[in-house]
């Protein structure tokens, strides 16, 4: 198996890509890496290893670069290149922490859409409290949604928990402001409607509120709710982090008791690190395309090589392309 | 003043109204408060005052009540009643802290909207880590929404900030994806422009994940999207209390520890206990009308009376109406 890794993306670029890569290789015997980035960042880092390769470029897309515009002007950026690799059919799947902009536009021109899903949607796993996770789909590669996307959202997402994390005939929720069928928008009435017909597990919608606590193990939305759900959920957990780490620093006693259960509240701070679910996927491009998190460490790197194995592995997107085609001939 | 009480709605209902109640009169002297509900129920926590009336009602609007049949087919609910007295000008603001959906459709109905405002918007003041919290409107009164509401929320927010809560021209942001100003969907897109040029601080667009860190004094967003971030917010925070309670309570080093810092973690809690800003108002309405928190004690609801004095006494009302009339003058 082939994966292409953009090396320069990310806030610990490029060592976090180059240490997460060898650890994969050391992970799985049949797994082969191409780092794309400058090789002379990149060589410090570097354990010569068989399986990892440099493609060597200067060029990188920055966060301040317009997602829509890098395609096209910056032909030679790590990510640009990665993408082409997939396209060329010399990589399986490929991987960035950069610019997520960027990343959407390059991978839907780059890598193209599978046949019959009209959107791709961004798709991270989220903590729950007992350690399942949950798949919250679209957080922003559409914020203008119509409700037969966010029913396809439900049916790739549901391939993919169901295929690479292992739960079987997982929950599909629909986010909605109240759990009764006739609440919310009359885009989320007519999702309703369609996600009842859909080859899914579809419980109905679910609330904001019960996310962390595990109402679905697949959660569908338009980009714009879910970036918001996705963004208040992180703020939350940050905010609160902090609070409880001033509130230990404030004294002596504070201090004494901070020792005591340091190790159990970094528990906590781990359950909810969801860079141990990999990346967000883009799940509707012909090939597996993953952005990792851009404050990836290189054990966060590691988990999105591990999810994009898994996903290259269970051939993912062909599963949603069956599926796909099946319902529109059952429709048609 | 005279302020309207639904004693039945809430979780600790009539407890937290009658006590709640009873605490707003001794704390100020012009204050008379009429409680609607069962008499026989409400009597066992009363202490007898020349300025707290009871209206006795047997029925009452319950939470599985549908909203919109309430004011008809529930004629003598206290919360209509309650409601009905404000229209007749018996009281000059209400509070409920029951069915929210009920309180939206009963006042609407009942109370009325201001004149030049096309939509009511549910707005509670969440907090912030420095304690001045912000407004977030709207979370749920309207679904869908047109740019030129999100624009009416941004006046009527500003409005209440600064003259009940104080905060010097307050800054209003609007909720999206991304800071940049291209951000965002064909309706958040337009109420940028359209906020632009209202009477208002308005800031540009605000992320979710830097709500709590006080990114804005007056947060405007369609009542979908507001309704996810408010919950996201709740929901994160309680799980992550029960996340830490279920850490001190592992063994005997934590429950020590937890011992010790137990009134300083506490206060975290409190720092994140929204009851303490008052209810949320419905804003839009021709007179104050408050919904409580339905977990409401009776310190939270002697908060929301105390939000509505301000807010009677200030008379936001008249000035949200001034500023409407003046700024549709402009623009015809």
């Amino acid at each position: 198996m082939k994966i292409a890794i953009d090396a320069m993306g990310g806030d610990h670029a490029p060592e976090a890509a180059v240490k997460g890569a060898k650890m994969a290789v050391d992970h799985y015997e049949d797994l082969e890496i191409t780092l794309y980035g400058n090789e002379e960042l990149i060589q410090p880092y570097l354990e010569k290893h068989p399986r990892i390769k440099v493609y060597h470029t200067t060029e990188k897309v920055e966060n301040t670069d317009e997602p829509a515009r890098v395609v096209r002007k910056k032909k030679n950026a790590s990510m640009v290149l990665m993408a082409e690799s997939v396209k060329n059919g010399e990589s399986d799947a490929c991987i960035s922490a950069g610019n997520t902009g960027a990343l959407m536009s390059t991978g839907l021109f780059k890598v193209g859409r599978i046949k019959g899903i009209d959107r791709p949607a961004l798709s991270p796993t989220l903590p729950t409290v007992d350690g399942t996770g949950f798949l919250l789909l679209d957080v922003g590669a559409n914020v203008e949604t119509k409700a037969h996307h966010l029913m396809q959202y439900g049916i790739m997402g549901s391939i993919y928990v169901e295929n690479v994390r292992g739960i079987k005939n997982p929950r599909v929720g629909l986010l909605n402001v109240g759990t009764e069928e006739q609440k919310g928008s009359e885009l989320v009435k007519e999702a309703f409607q369609l996600l009842q017909q859909a080859p899914v597990n579809f419980i109905g919608n679910v609330e904001a509120r019960d996310l962390l606590e595990g109402a679905a193990d697949v959660v569908v939305t338009d980009g714009f709710s879910g970036n918001i759900a996705l963004k208040s959920i992180e703020g939350t957990a940050l905010t609160m982090f902090s609070m409880i780490k001033d509130t230990f620093m404030k004294n002596m006693k504070t201090k004494v008791a901070a020792a005591m259960v340091k190790s159990d509240l970094k528990g906590i701070k781990d359950q909810l690190d969801y860079s141990e679910y990999g990346g967000a996927g883009l799940f509707g491009l012909s090939a597996p395309v993953i952005k990792a998190h851009g404050s990836s460490n290189d054990r966060a790197i590691f988990n999105a090589i591990k999810q994009t194995y898994h996903l290259v592995e269970a051939d993912v997107v062909t599963l949603i392309e069956k599926e796909v085609k099946a319902m529109n001939e059952r429709e048609a």
